[in-house]
């Protein structure tokens, strides 16, 4: 018996569910190294580490509002119909020190963002005042403290502002750019090899022979892995061949910390793959329990983790986003690895299941009717058709023990990310 | 009375809409020119003209199972206790073409996505067969077309596949590589300038002087352009000084579609920008009916659009959210102008707002409680405050002729994007 038919057996008399396939990946996840960027630049990086404010912000006592700088108390009792009056000393603008003190019946022009002079204990809007030469009349009583951020309202000194894991968005990098972080820790890419496998595909660009098609795959996986978070080193359409399997499986596993294949996974006469991990590496999980996806098999190479995906592209699509995608993230320490929206939404038809035990995964489009949110079964004629994702929102999925889900249901709709 | 004076009460006495505003710049709005790039490379592009598939997918009828090509005939009536039996003539592999033709009581080996061979009119799976020698033994019974993606069942050559103005995702790519589609156009990106105009303004790495605090408005503004598909081409920190502005609004409107400042937009004694667009431009909208962000201006200078956001960075946030984002979004021609996923929550308390006739953005945290999503506003003191951005998930509006939300409604939860 080949070790091809005995893998076979060993992979697919019985599949392992995929909660359980994700742990045995666990085992064998390295965190992704540290890397230092400029703040201004980490965009969509992953923070490595927590970061502690070492400033008071705001760092001084600041108007909030343009205006004037007055002991609240000479503002008591004023109204349009009975101003009170007060006397500007002097101007303090946005950036400027002052020496001014600020006594009782005295007023200083100050813009919003400036120091709050001496003396000083609120602000009073422009809007409510109005000024004849040095003369200032007010319209309206302010309590102490109005309109003036104090030191370190926003962040003391000292607090936890960000946790490892966050995905940095523009807000991080204002918040750490305020506080005057210029180079922050983030994790380096997960360096990534992409195959797509099989001697009917062809070359996007050249001409299509017959019985052949174009290759689809391993532009959709590396756009994946970009999406998130790796960064791919090598992409190649490789044949059914075993040396080259086995010449690229071993040049990846020493630049890459995952090597991706699709194709060649399953029980066809040229499905070398199986055979080839086996031979040079370990196989951990042969066959998932999912449907699309049952294929997919994942695999060791020295220290890179291999995932050999269906070759069918919404199955390849469906077992990176549940498998692949979420290893990226547990790479780079993300405290959320699984990035997609979770949108809550009623199925808008009877979804029965083609085999209990499996989890399906739904193509879905979402739409509103009614003051509901629909989520509306894309046809779902086989695991190839591409336009089922381009058509659909997201996914839901199903879980092992359904034997469908019933129309008007509650259903979890993972957005594409 | 000065320019900056008869400014402010042309902007300030009346508040604009911000729908109106949002109006008044779609007439100045220039649709970006096209650019061609490689599929593979075109993720988070927008698509300039709408495609038609050239080819049909599958291209021809294939197989959707590894086994056997057959007639749906020879199998009728099989089952596991008395199975049929026919004669094995050949394989057909994946890629291969094949001279063969099948006739009643044969079988052709077959594997996923080869071509059907003549003859066949369907294919039982390996698993339902065995073989010993060249004879066949067919366990279950199937119907003609079972288990053969037709050629064109996926996409009909002629077909509509993907429409102009949608943002390319990995699925995307993957159905134009399918198609054979190597190069796409997409839409130029707009070309930005970014401005933190302030003395009191410090670059990030400096020593931070007494009464001086970070810049950290054009890193933010930088990364929302970029994470809204437009390039930034300049960004820079400028003094409160008249021809610093200047120089850089005109310089700026030389190379960029789009010029950012923010601060130096309210009425305080050095906010010059209201003056300099006057002047050197037009002003099309000075203060809008939002909080935070009602100080925004957005002018013209040539052809290029000018946004002065307030120096706050949470209404810088929201205002580039509203106003500068959608207008990327317009200039590039997306279907969708606004990004954000709406998520639907449930207000966990009363929040009166500060003056109606103005649109409110609260931000909230999202968290499940009970199988409800609650939407809880986080602490709301003062525009300035980053971290009410950092840890929020996403933002509420609440409408203009609203006193406030009711504890328990249901409101529009728009994701940090």
């Amino acid at each position: 018996m080949s070790i091809l038919k005995s893998l076979n057996k060993i992979g697919f008399s019985k599949l392992t569910l995929l909660d359980d396939a994700l742990k045995k990946i666990q085992a064998h996840i390295t965190p992704a190294a540290l890397d230092e960027v400029e703040t201004s630049k980490a965009l969509n990086r992953v923070l490595a580490t927590g970061i502690i404010s070492e400033l008071d912000i705001p760092p001084f006592d600041r108007s909030a509002m343009d205006g004037y700088a007055v002991k609240a108390e000479d503002t008591f009792g004023a109204s349009p119909s009975n101003p009170k009056v007060i006397k500007k000393i002097g101007t303090v603008e946005i950036g400027e020190e002052t020496d001014l003190v600020l006594k009782s019946g005295e007023a200083i022009r100050i813009s919003t963002g400036a120091v709050i002079p001496q003396g000083a204990d609120s602000v009073i809007k422009i809007e409510d005042t109005d000024i004849d030469g040095e003369i200032v009349s007010i319209y309206t009583s302010i309590v102490p403290g109005k309109n003036v951020s104090k030191k370190g309202e926003d962040i003391p000194l000292g607090t936890d502002i960000l946790r490892a894991g966050i995905t940095i968005k523009a807000s991080h990098i204002a918040l750490l750019s305020s506080l005057g972080i210029k180079h922050i820790k983030v994790k380096k890419k997960p360096k990534v090899s992409v195959f797509a496998v099989g001697d009917e595909l062809v070359e996007v660009g050249s001409p299509l022979p017959i019985n052949k098609i174009y290759n689809s795959n391993s532009p959709m996986v590396s756009s994946l892995v970009e999406t998130y978070g790796g960064s791919v080193v090598r992409e190649l359409n490789i044949k059914d061949n075993k040396d080259e399997i086995r010449n690229n499986l071993i040049k990846s596993s020493i630049d890459s910390q995952i090597i991706i294949f699709t194709g060649g996974t399953s029980v066809g006469t040229k499905d070398f793959l199986p055979e080839t991990i086996h031979e040079n590496g370990k196989v951990l999980v042969h066959g998932i329990a999912m449907r699309p996806g049952s294929p997919v098999l994942i695999g060791l190479k020295d220290q890179s983790l291999v995932f050999c995906l269906p070759g069918t592209p919404v199955a390849a699509y469906i077992c990176f986003l549940l498998i692949v995608g979420t290893t990226i993230k547990k790479m780079l320490g993300c405290l959320t690895t699984d990035p997609r929206v979770e949108i809550i939404a009623t199925i808008s038809k009877d979804v029965p299941v083609s085999r209990m035990g499996y989890k399906h995964y739904l193509r879905v489009r979402l739409e509103k009717r009614e003051n509901q949110l629909l989520a509306l079964p894309v046809k779902l004629k086989g695991s190839g058709i591409i336009s089922s994702l381009t058509q659909s929102d997201g996914i839901v999925e199903i879980s092992e023990n359904r034997e469908g889900l019933k129309k008007g249901e509650k259903v979890s709709v993972y957005l594409h990310p």
